[in-house]
């Protein structure tokens, strides 16, 4: 998953592409690269963070008024100067960014070989890049849909050619695309923030669709050539809402906000004891056999609470599965079939492709979202936004609890819409959460002091039972996201099973255990790795018999549905506190990207 | 999970209870005790393994008719002398052991504290010989009983008083106990091989039951003192069996022996292309909407692969859920569920209550054990076994493997039933598995060079895509379990929502990817790894492009279904060998049982 951008206008090209870049580099930053037309092509590339090309770009001459910028997330070649976007043809009269994949891209890359071409990377991009050449005969627009024809897999692509020097063609098939008309010009990226500062006019470009992007013009084509009328949509976000806040860490400015955000995902769905979701009015109920929860990473952690809740209040079949595993397996889905698609970014390529399959088969889907107008929003027949804003860090945090809320609101409005009876108390308690959260985060002294005990440790083990589970899979996660400390999370009944052969002197385990019918059981298993050796950290409640356990955080008492929301923070807090201890870049962890849009 | 012994006759009693907690090791080694009752009580205990205990013993004058034995696997109190078993009350009158868990021995403690008592140790079960000491007027057995109205959990129990030197008592509830008649008198152990050196009569004491031993008689009793008669049971196995045969570790022979048993449990269930399992034909399968299949351990891995099986086969929805988890999540479960239940030893603790659960709710339950007339296979309605012969080492091998053809041949059976069409290929290749286990055996080099790369790496991550998930985390726990390397096992397509934090150059990556509609997918996952430096094993076919990976074992053709059966095979060696390397004791890793017979 790569960033891209792209500048036609009566300015400077440059200024747009690289602060656009610095707006993506979530998606990716193994390298960048910008080419700017002034008569001829001039590229600048750079393995590593934004901030190398930009000492890098202080040696040429980059004014211009058309150009084109990539941010790398490698999937093909290592990351490397010469696997850097953008990729420009051996005559350089063509350049290229492209994000995605070129499945098909060995066997092009063979035919062009026997044609006489020669490759400078490794990436499946350059054959872009090489087919373009091949084909131009004087009209961009006219090549890039020969290229098109002969590409498979998934694209968001920027052309330009010093032939034609005041234009830019760009395409989109299962990558994102936004197009914004500046007072200059026209720009491109693959995603609003990149272009906030400039304009909050856009178009999204649709799959198979291309733009020919001149300083006054912006025209829509099919991929047959076909033109196209597209309306413009006004973004509402505000690029303020997107800045650190006076916290060192976009991860701690967002852990600090989720007393705030928990507040607006619930704000306007809750009256006394009915959740209001109007857009879901539609729907009957009564019709589905089963509910399927799809996500992945984070989100799916969230999915595993969501489906727990909504089994229990409605005692229909819920399963929950990870969407990689979903769109390949074969699911036994259809009509009678409610599917639940949860993604922060409403980008990620196998939610997304999972949605596609469901929606194929018959089901009802309904997208959880936190980005307006993401794909994944738009391709399901309903949609739910967290209100979680911007989320720039990459390890998951506010998003993951404004979906917990959310999930918790649909599995009641659900059970409501099916006539059974509603756990009135956890209701009047979800009011209560952004007030329980904000209290917590007032203990992030204690949680950085059992961040210390992971000061030295290279291995964390998690374990909890039942809901308890899927809050240990998520803290898991996301220590090793943030800290690079191998942490893993078990069941605790299995840990007999096989795990607790890892357990040492000294092993750190941080066990979850909220669930009043499971607690006793989870503490119990505790008590098995303090047998060995263990250092444990135990969340619980002060009801639960946890003697001899010295790290004990005491969680308040809400109903057992809720705790989920509850114990994230404390999990969220050691994570970002054994990163910080460890020197690691809490908001940008090395090999990860924020929104996955390939497999 | 512990072991005990108890010995009454006219020979000497030491050197049965000796040889059999030998063969109870299994169970648990964390200590390890014995009383002689002759006129007054002898008892020595030792932390470690039983040659600590051993030693001690020939410090002392321990001839006697009449005595009991102990293996312990720590629960409560760390392992030490003091808490060993057996346990005496302050006079030395009274001894007892125990292998279970006492639910409420706080309680019982605090009571019994304020009666002035004292306490030596810090185990649970203690109260039971300080209680036994409370309620003795006289007659052991009588005193018994009013123990076990006090006592709330899980026992097998027996006890021995100087006022009643030619007896024992023994008690029983939720873990095993069987009884064997020598030419000498009568022997009690956890489990028959304790037992086949001195006799293959037995009787199996139930749940609730109690039992009077004395040198030539034996007699039952229910809880409230009832007489009861009891059937002798012969035990068909061979001691022999249990012999390492050659191999240096049962590990190693086990692994050897898996086209043998696995041929063993094929034999008689397969007439042509009809699967044969004459005990279920009873079960009108066309009255299940939904199959569950619940487990723990390796047994939980052999049903994530059968239940995909069994979906693909019949279009049934299938769930699979650990047996810690299904028992307490309030599974929505009826006569209209059938429930397959796994376990080897037939004695797993949290197996047997979700069988229960199933049981009470009326399900169809099915189990598959290994271990002939074990309560599991007892208490379901339907029991197969598979064919594995007495499994030693800790780390399960061959019982997977059987479990897994049985699991396919189960499913293939209900297809057949429900008039599915079936995989007659895939039924035909069952039948060579044997010959494709052998010959993947053979190449037992490759696979201890592979595990040549683990020798200085304290983790290792394990990665594939629907059955091939299964298979990796079968392979992920059977490392950490022999080897203590941190092994983990992800969805791989999970790995870039955050695992890939962790990849670093040298990072050892194991991948599976036999799955011909996901495979290309792993191995474009595995590049993105090696882009970051890891050394990659990958086990495929030789139909997939894996170009540039170094480590790469083609398994043999055979129907995907059936992958898991041979991937399993190298997995067991890397994990063996790398255990090797690292000098563990790969029969008897560091705090595990074989048989996990408390939650």
């Amino acid at each position: 998953m790569c960033g891209i951008t792209a500048y036609v206008g009566h300015g400077e090209a440059l200024p747009f592409l690289m602060q656009g870049l610095a707006h993506l580099e979530y998606r990716g930053y193994d390298s960048a690269g910008v080419t700017i037309l002034n008569k001829k092509l001039t590229t600048v590339k750079r393995k590593g963070r934004l901030a190398n090309l930009e000492e890098e770009l202080k040696n040429y001459d980059m004014t211009g008024h058309v150009g084109i910028g990539h941010t790398r997330w490698a999937t093909h070649g290592v990351p490397s100067n010469l696997n850097s976007h953008p990729h420009t043809n051996a005559k350089n009269t063509l350049s290229i960014v492209h994000n995605g994949i070129i499945e098909n891209y060995k066997e092009l890359k063979e035919i062009l070989l026997s044609k006489g071409y020669t490759f400078q990377s490794e990436t499946d991009s350059e054959v872009v890049v090489q087919a373009l050449d091949y084909f131009y005969d004087g009209d961009l627009m006219e090549a890039m849909m020969k290229v098109l024809n002969c590409i498979d897999g998934s694209y968001a692509l920027c052309a330009i050619s010093t032939n034609e020097p005041d234009r830019i063609v760009v395409a989109k098939k299962d990558s994102p695309l936004v197009i914004g008309k500046t007072k200059e010009g026209y720009v491109a990226a693959s995603d609003t923030p990149a272009l906030l500062a400039y304009t909050k006019d856009v178009y999204f470009l649709g799959d198979n669709e291309l733009a020919l992007l001149t300083a006054d013009s912006c025209d829509f084509f099919s991929r047959t050539g076909e033109s196209i009328t597209k309306e413009m949509t006004t973004i509402p976000y505000d690029l303020e809402a997107a800045q650190k806040n006076g916290y060192d860490t976009y991860m701690l400015k967002e852990i600090n906000e989720q007393p705030h955000v928990i507040n607006e995902t619930l704000r306007g769905r809750l009256d006394g004891h009915t959740v209001t979701l109007p857009k879901l009015d539609g729907i009957d109920f009564s019709t589905f056999n089963k509910v399927y929860f799809v996500a992945c990473g984070t989100a799916y952690h969230a999915c595993l609470c969501g489906a727990n809740i909504l089994e229990k209040a409605t005692k229909l079949p819920v399963m929950t599965q990870v969407a990689s595993e979903f769109r390949y397996n074969d699911p036994i889905i259809d009509e009678h079939t409610l599917c639940i698609f949860v993604s922060q970014s409403g980008e990620t390529a196998d939610t997304l492709a999972a949605l596609r399959l469901a929606n194929k088969k018959g089901c009802t889907t309904i997208a959880i979202a936190n980005v307006l107008g993401s794909t994944i929003s738009r391709d399901a027949k309903y949609t739910l936004y967290t209100a979680a804003g911007p989320e720039i860090a990459v390890a998951s945090t506010k998003a993951y609890t404004t979906q917990l809320v959310l999930l918790t609101l649909l599995a009641f409005y659900i059970a409501e819409r099916l006539n059974k009876p509603i756990d009135t108390k956890a209701l009047d308690q979800l009011k209560d959460l952004p007030m329980y959260v904000e209290n917590i985060i007032k203990d992030e002294d204690i949680f950085a002091s059992y961040a210390e005990l992971l000061r030295n440790q290279h291995d964390c083990y998690f374990i909890g039972r039942s809901l308890d589970y899927a809050s240990v899979l998520e803290g898991a996660l996301k220590l090793k996201e943030v800290s690079y400390v191998h942490a893993d999370a078990y069941i605790a009944g299995e840990l007999k099973h096989g795990p607790i052969a890892l357990i040492e002197p000294g092993t750190v385990v941080i066990a979850v255990a909220t669930q009043p019918n499971v607690a006793a059981k989870t503490i119990s298993n505790i008590q098995e790795t303090i047998a060995r050796g263990a250092d444990v950290i135990l969340f619980t409640t002060d009801d639960q018999d946890a003697e001899g356990i010295k790290n004990k955080y005491n969680l308040p008492h809400v109903d057992p549905l809720l705790t989920s929301v509850l114990v994230a923070i404390p999990l969220q807090l050691i994570a970002y506190h054994t990163a910080k201890i460890k020197g690691a870049d809490v908001d940008k962890p090395r090999n990860l990207a924020k929104s996955v849009t390939v497999e």
